[in-house]
């Protein structure tokens, strides 16, 4: 599968390493090409600098013809802009997005962009480990 | 069970009103009061203003007598040495820690601190949306 991965923070180096080594085709897109010290050295996919609310960058990043595109930025209006574009413009088959706002997340759900909340699965998992009082 | 969780950020006042609505006793610390808006309306624990780091802080918070103790603050160093406190100082029977960075959590979790990593959960449940292509 070919996977654009938009932001190389934590999540987005950590994800693409994993992708790339389960052997799929991956880019991964980010305004500061710091962020791409992040990857493993042994990293086989390609780096995109630029803005991800930039066609011209996503195209670049070979969108039109990615099976998956996922977007965790820091900033979850720039992740949604991103999702919309992939999905209204690239026809992106999976599109999934990081929105760290609880309430967005659900809109976003309900308009049918697959969002993953990392607050709500945090709390959850801090909230498990709390009541597992040994 | 009394509880007490440093920082109120997204993931600590959700946590914070998960255990409330579930009857606990729950202590919040921020070093900043406007943090505590977050808290849901009919939120019934305490609050305290101050640094999750001071012993002085977390005694009065009713750490000594507390049954378990989160550390969910944005700082990896702060959650870390506020956990070491409440293990060591206050002898808290359950502590769980948020660290960002995968590598400090395994080295963590050695030492006996039981810490969650974000970063690897939100890493697995994009892989794993990604892999579930409709």
């Amino acid at each position: 599968m070919k996977i654009v991965i938009l932001g190389c923070g934590r999540v987005g180096a950590t994800l693409a390493t994993q992708l790339d080594k389960a052997g799929h085709h991956v880019v991964v897109i980010d305004n500061n090409s710091d962020s791409f010290h992040r990857l493993n050295s042994d990293f086989h996919g390609e780096t995109i600098i630029g803005s991800g609310v930039d066609e011209d960058v996503l195209r670049r990043a070979g969108l039109a013809e990615a099976d998956a595109f996922a977007a965790v930025t820091n900033g979850d209006n720039r992740n949604i802009m991103a999702s919309q574009i992939a999905k209204e413009i690239f026809h992106v088959r999976k599109v999934v997005c990081r929105i760290y706002d609880p309430i967005r997340q659900s809109t976003y759900n309900e308009l049918g962009i697959e969002a993953i909340c990392p607050t709500i699965v945090g709390a959850d998992l801090m909230f498990h480990a709390l009541m597992n009082t040994k």
